[in-house]
């Protein structure tokens, strides 16, 4: 299996990224294609041990950084690292692509070479929140800030299929994200959507959750709209790095500190390791009709090692093909609540 | 100063709420006025040493339950503990209220028994999230699920008067809560925003802030809608748990870990202070005529005396006077781009 990496995304770019990509493929046993300008991922590649490993360079002079509005960068800059990877996808070359670039221009660029897989509106951003109980996987996280109710019943199947075939959990319990349990809490959209998933087949749909849901570890899969996700995924990452930075300054204040703080070095270990986002990695892009992986922006080399893990996974487990079944058998029940396939503007009764 | 507080509001009723508001009584030199069914809070009573503190009873034989409809309940019941020590207040024979209970109906009963400041269309919970490094006001925590885009624009203005007020910060940095920094991020709603907080006067805007900036502290104000602001606390309060759970666990493993970790309990207590919601005790409800502090539902007897601190300054700082004079300064100027002091269906340009 080859993965495409854009060599040259994320904010501290190829120095990271190059050397982040190769641990991948060493880690995860995988042939690498590095996106970008070859003179670059030459230079990078010349002091790194390659052996063992099958890496070639894709050459792609262009770079869209990261305040370019997406969808125009796409098109004026055709031989740029994303839409390059992108391509070695759509080639069959690779069988996945990662980014840790302009999300919003690898999305849309995902939708423009891959496509949406039918059935599927909106892709969706599935991933985790620095979580230490238990894996809740969130969707969307980013990709669509304003979607309609019925995208949330698709991100709801979605997610399903990644929980089940990733993350191993059979019939897996879905929550909306809500501000309190009950079914008359929410603002109007989870008003909305709430009875939509519950009239969908399937989804084994435990009600509204909290936010404190997520970190605890209460459903498997939460859905909600790209802002509140992102806002829930920031929080969670900024509360996460500062109770971090809270604890190493505390136990290092005083020399007595110090030393007892060494005996406890395994334990803060663990801990870190459980709120560490590169330890995740990167997260698929859901609903495009190929392997897509949207990386961190502040990935540093271990996360962009780990997104080749998530690429393989996804790769592995055929998350398109999967979510391709799932919308099929969503859509041949007798009784369709929402209707799949067609435009973000239809409305949510039959 | 008086202040009456809702005996049996809470998740944990009166066992906690009766000793955490003597305790505050003590604590904060004010004096109190229980509000609830007089024969359950004098049994509680009878078992606390109550000298040095001006304690009265003031009987209120119905509740309102959680999961009971605000507005309804607020009808159906007047004399529940929530109106009756609204009542209070609003017969000046208490300088501010506190509950505990049912937050809907706290806001409906205030709305209703002492009315909202003239210019402030709809009330806001304004507080903090679990956080070290700073103090970040965020402000709306759940009480409008669906604000108008003006409506935040006058949250900022009674963010203002809170951090100058209470916080002692001379003119205070404001951000908008959205999924980016740049000022094309965020959702709809968002977008409408943005352009009245920039023409507002006074406001010292800086811009979209994500979501990591709250617990990081990058600026004094935050104002963001009801809905997200209370998924945005309860996902902080839920990391926070955990990282304590999974530290205590990791923490006390084995024997010599327990040892170790024993110098170093002052170290953990202070960051554990620094992440335990009780020690911020409740929010007040900005923008009613009147002091109103919100305690979270899960206040143990800590929360409730600290309520009782954050009641005592609210009343002392004067926020209602302080509102009132700064939307009083907002339409003065000559160009107010928001109209401010009409229904909430008024247009955001004049």
């Amino acid at each position: 299996m080859r993965i495409a990496v854009d060599a040259i995304g994320g904010d501290q770019g190829p120095e990271v990224v190059v050397p982040g990509a190769v641990a991948g493929a060493r880690t995860f046993d995988v042939a690498l294609s590095l996106v970008g300008p070859e003179a670059v991922i030459r230079h990078h590649l010349s002091s790194i041990d390659l052996s063992g490993v099958d890496v070639d360079v894709v050459d792609a002079p262009d770079a869209i950084e990261m305040d370019e509005h997406p969808a125009q960068a796409i098109r004026r800059k055709p031989k740029a690292s994303i839409p390059v990877a992108l391509r070695e996808v759509q080639a069959g070359r690779s069988a996945g692509a990662i980014s840790a670039g302009n999300s919003g221009a690898m999305m849309a660029a995902s939708l423009l070479v891959l496509g949406r897989i039918a059935g599927i509106d909106r892709p969706a951003i599935g991933s985790f929140l620095p979580s230490a109980r238990s894996r809740t996987l969130v969707l969307d996280l980013g990709a669509v800030t304003d979607p309609k109710p019925h995208h949330l019943v698709q991100f709801a199947i979605m997610g399903r299929v990644y929980a089940e075939r990733i993350l191993g959990i059979s019939n897996p319990t879905l929550g909306l994200l809500s501000n309190g349990e009950e079914p008359t809490k929410g603002n109007q959209f989870v008003q909305e959507v709430y009875p939509l998933l519950a009239r969908a087949d399937g989804l084994n749909f435990q009600g509204n959750v909290e936010g404190k849901d997520v970190p605890l570890g209460t459903v498997d899969i939460v859905v909600t709209d790209g802002f509140t996700g992102n806002v829930a995924l920031k929080v969670a990452e900024g509360v996460a790095t500062m109770m971090t930075d809270l604890l190493r300054s505390e136990l290092t204040a005083t020399l007595p500190r110090k030393l007892a703080s060494l005996a406890l070095r395994h334990a803060f270990r663990s801990v870190r390791s459980r709120l560490d986002y590169s330890e995740i990695g990167g997260a698929p892009l859901l609903g495009v009709d190929g392997t897509v992986v949207i990386a961190h922006g502040r990935s540093d080399a271990k996360a962009i090692m780990n997104a080749v893990g998530v690429a393989r996974r996804s790769v592995e487990a055929d998350l398109p093909g999967g979510i391709r079944e799932a919308v099929t058998r969503q859509t041949a029940g007798k009784d369709p609540v929402v209707p799949l396939g067609a435009d973000g503007e239809l409305s949510t009764s039959p």
